[in-house]
C-alpha cells in the first residue's frame, strides 16, 4: 500500500494535482490545461498525468512511479458515464477512483458540515448537503446547461452583440468594446464562435460583463440581472430549510456575491479549503492505509 | 455559352438544384444533404455537386458536364467571407457565383417587388428590399445567433426540460416528453447534445413546442411567447414604413404566422416562388446569353 495519495481537481480551465501523505499533508503540487471531460477528451489524459507527474517533482520525489499510487479525481463533466470508464482505462495510477468536480469542492468547502455550494466559474454547478445526504443541481456543461457559469455569460454578450450590430439592439459601451475585439467585424466575431470557441474561450469574456456593469453599462446590467435571476431560481430549490452556509467557488463567485438576493447573501460563508484541498480529504478516505500485514495490489 | 444554367438553394438541412434554360425553364430538379457552410463543411461540395447532376439526369440531359454550364448558389452561412473562396475552387462549375441563402430565397418570394422576408427554418435571416435596396439582419449562424430558428428553439426546449429535471420549473407534458425521447436519462440527452448534435437536430425537436402549445402546455407558452418577441423585435427593425409585404419562409414560418403581432400579420403575403425558383430568376440575371458571336470561357 502505497505511503502517498493523489488527489486531482480537474476544471474546465485547469487540472490541478497534489501529492499528499497518509496525514493529509501535501508534499507537491501541480499544474496543466483542462480536464473537462467534454471538451478536451483528447488531452485529459495527459494533463492529468503530467500534472501529477509536477506535483511529485514538486515534492521532490520524483523516483516515485504512478502505478504505485492510487489517485483521486474530481473532474468536470464526469457525471456522463462511459467516459470516465475509458478514462480510467487509459490512466496508469495504482487505483482510480473519479467523482464529479463538485464533490471535491464541496468537501474542501463545507468540510463535513452541511451546506450549499454553488460553482460559477467556466461551468457552473450546485451542491446541497444537508443530514449527511448530498443533491447534485446542474453541472450539465455548457450546450444545454451551465446557466450563470462564465462560457454562458460570454456567449449571451457576444449574441447581444450581433443583436447590437443588427440594430436590432441599442449599441453600448460594453458591446462596442465587444465588436472592437473582433476588429468591429461581426464575421470574424461568427467565425469565432462556430468554429474555435471553447467554454473557456466563451467565458473569458464574462469579466468584462461585470466590470461594464460597475460602470453602469445598460447592456452588462441586463445580462447579469437576467443570469442573477437564473442563479436566484436554482439557489431557491437547492437552499434547504435551516441552511446556515452557503459558499460560492470559481473565478466568478466573488463577484456574483454582492448582486445575490439578500436571503441568500446572508447566508454566505468563506470557504473553508479549496477544492483540491477537498480532493486531498476524500482520497484519504476513499484509500485507507492498510491494516499491519494485509497487501493490497 | 452554354444554354442551360444551374440553380441551387442550400440549406441548413438539404441541399436543391435546378436545371434551367435560358428561358428559366426548369428541365430537372435534385436534392442532397445540407449545404450550410458551418455544419456541413466536408460534405458541402460533394451535396451540392450531386444535387446538380441529379438534375442533370432528371431532365434526361445525363451527358451535359458541369464544367460547361454556369451555376448560382444561395447557400446558408456564406456571409462569412473565406469559406467561400476555398468552395469556389473545389466546385466543377463553368462560372459560380454565391449569395447568401436569403437573398435566392428574397427573389422567389418578393419577385420584384419591396417588401420583407424573414426564413424561419432550422437557421434564422431577414432580408428587406426597399427601393432596390437591400438590409441584411440575422442569418449569423447557431453558435450565437439565429433567434427564432427551429435550431435555437429545440435548444431553448431541451435547456428548459433539464432545468425541470432539477426541479428548478415544474416539469409539464412538453418538458416529459423530451426527457421520455431520451429515456428520462438526462446523461443521454446532455451527450446528445455536447456530443453529436448539429443544429438540424437540435431543430427536430421545433415543432414539439407548437404542438404541446396548440394543446396549452405552459413550458412551451412560454418559450413561444419568448421566442415570437425575438422575432417581433427583429421584424420591428426591418419592417420599413409603407411596407406591404412579408413573406414568412422556412419551415416554421406557417407556425409563426398566427402567433405574430398584428400590425406584422397585416402584411403577410405568399411568397410568389420558392428559393430555388428565385435562384434560376436570379442565375438567368447573372450569367446573360452571350451576345451573338460573342466568344466567353
Amino acid at each position: 500500500m502505497s505511503e502517498f495519495v493523489i488527489a486531482i481537481d480537474g476544471g474546465g480551465t485547469s487540472c490541478r494535482a497534489a501529492l499528499a501523505d497518509r496525514h493529509g499533508n501535501v508534499l507537491g503540487r501541480g499544474k496543466r490545461g483542462s480536464a473537462n471531460i467534454f471538451t478536451a477528451s483528447d488531452a485529459i489524459g495527459e494533463n492529468i498525468v503530467m500534472a501529477a507527474r509536477e506535483a511529485l517533482h514538486d515534492a521532490g520525489l520524483d523516483a516515485l512511479d504512478l502505478s504505485g499510487i492510487p489517485a483521486y479525481l474530481g473532474l468536470a463533466g464526469i457525471n456522463v458515464g462511459e467516459r470516465q470508464r475509458v478514462l480510467a482505462r487509459a490512466l496508469p495510477f495504482a487505483d482510480t477512483q473519479f467523482v464529479h468536480d463538485g464533490l471535491i469542492a464541496l468537501q474542501g468547502a463545507l468540510g463535513d458540515n452541511d451546506g450549499v455550494m454553488a460553482i460559477l466559474g467556466t461551468g457552473s454547478a450546485y451542491v446541497a448537503r444537508s443530514g449527511g445526504k448530498l443533491r447534485n443541481v446542474g453541472g450539465w456543461g455548457f450546450a444545454i446547461g451551465d446557466q450563470g457559469s462564465g462560457a454562458v455569460l460570454g456567449r449571451t454578450l457576444l449574441q447581444q452583440t450581433l443583436l447590437a450590430h443588427d440594430g436590432i439592439r441599442e449599441h453600448t459601451p460594453l458591446s462596442r468594446a465587444v465588436m472592437a475585439h473582433f476588429q468591429n467585424n461581426p464575421e470574424a466575431m461568427v467565425e469565432f464562435a462556430q468554429q474555435n470557441a471553447r467554454p473557456a474561450d466563451y467565458g473569458s469574456f464574462a469579466p468584462m460583463v461585470f466590470e461594464y456593469d460597475d460602470q453602469g453599462d445598460p447592456l452588462a446590467g441586463r445580462i447579469l440581472r437576467d443570469t442573477v435571476c437564473d442563479i436566484t431560481e436554482t439557489l431557491d430549490t437547492v437552499v434547504f430549510e435551516g441552511c446556515e452556509r452557503l459558499c460560492l467557488l470559481g473565478g466568478l463567485g466573488a463577484l456574483y456575491a454582492g448582486r445575490l438576493e439578500p436571503r441568500h447573501q446572508a447566508i454566505l460563508k468563506e470557504p473553508l479549503a479549496d477544492a483540491l484541498g477537498g480532493a486531498v480529504q476524500l482520497a484519504l478516505r476513499a484509500f485507507p492505509p492498510a491494516m499491519e500485514g494485509e497487501v493490497r495490489r
